[in-house]
């Protein structure tokens, strides 16, 4: 029988039985006018992020609210057709801003903020919502899983301040890879450290 | 057949199958002669907590860490024996300071702060926790639940981001009364109002 790497072993039954959380700070998409506005120039990627095709820019802005400030907000690319700005609950006491939980996209009717880089300002009417948390996967994983698109499940995370998250929504495509999407406050809620994993609840 | 008043039935099958739910937002207790120091006279009371015997003093402090400071923090009184500041892992990131997520007095090897008042300043050497999310309850309630003291049990909340939070710490005394505490990032994490219920999960 042939040997069996156990690192190898170990990552397959953990893609198998598991999902990577990750954790999203607060950041910023804006659209190509608004990077000219805000910047002077296109987004510039200065890493890639987990999700195909998505970057840190190296741009950042400040977003201020009618409360309060934040200076060195993350900006990802690449440009959407709309800006959001994702906060947490946590963020918008600080803001003075009431984010509505919203899946990312769903901006309609939701508060505004005022964004301001290094060449200019960018007043948003709407925008700024608290992503809903969500799974990011591949239909080859969303059929392991047992999930569909849309689909609302449960999701227990195997942190030191583990926690079993209800109204976890999932969402497959062939561009994701497979991640838990939590904000800041379900980050440190749960206590999630880089490399953490949840599982999908039947 | 007697009339039985609505609100009082519903509140009374509240009051035998849910917790209450409160968020605690970050907070300092201090002993009697650090009150001296910081406000000059013992901690006056402001308002009662929903802990029997707890209450919220007319006294701020100013709580600063190596990265960053807070002002106008809540103090609680009555003076303890050892100083505690409880902050959530947001607040940490802040200040410059993580703290161990721990039941409320065990501060043992836990990180400092400086507290600042409006008469003097006192440099704590340990005391800084995120308290371990915990209930109280009183021993009739508990029977009724069927947990004992030092218990760690499930609480699914009813909330708008519904979350059920493992590894949930029961404390049981006379003096309590039933509730169930989060700190900021579990109490925004679950989307937690005002009112809002629990139920302990068997």
């Amino acid at each position: 029988m042939a040997q069996i790497d156990p690192n190898t072993l170990t990552r397959a039954v953990l893609d198998r039985l598991f999902v990577e959380l990750e954790a999203s700070a607060r950041h910023v998409h804006v659209t190509a006018e608004q990077a000219q506005t805000l910047f002077g120039h296109d987004l510039t990627p200065q890493r890639p992020l987990s999700q195909p095709g998505q970057f840190l820019a190296k741009e950042r802005v400040s977003v201020h609210g009618p409360k309060g400030k934040f200076h060195n907000v993350a900006v990802l690319g690449p440009a959407r057709k709309e800006a959001q700005v994702e906060i947490s609950l946590t963020d918008g006491k600080t803001l003075g801003i009431t984010p509505p939980v919203r899946p990312s996209g769903q901006i309609q009717d939701s508060p505004g903020a005022i964004l301001v880089g290094e060449c200019g300002t960018v007043s948003l009417k709407q925008g700024v919502i608290a992503a809903k948390r969500h799974l990011h996967l591949t239909p080859a994983s969303a059929a392991r899983f047992g999930v569909r698109d849309k689909q609302v499940v449960k999701l227990q995370t195997f942190t030191d301040r583990p926690v079993i998250f209800e109204d976890v929504l999932v969402r497959i495509s062939p561009e994701f890879a497979d991640r838990a999407h939590l904000d800041i406050d379900e980050a440190n809620a749960c206590a999630l450290g880089t490399g953490d994993w949840g599982r999908i609840l039947p």
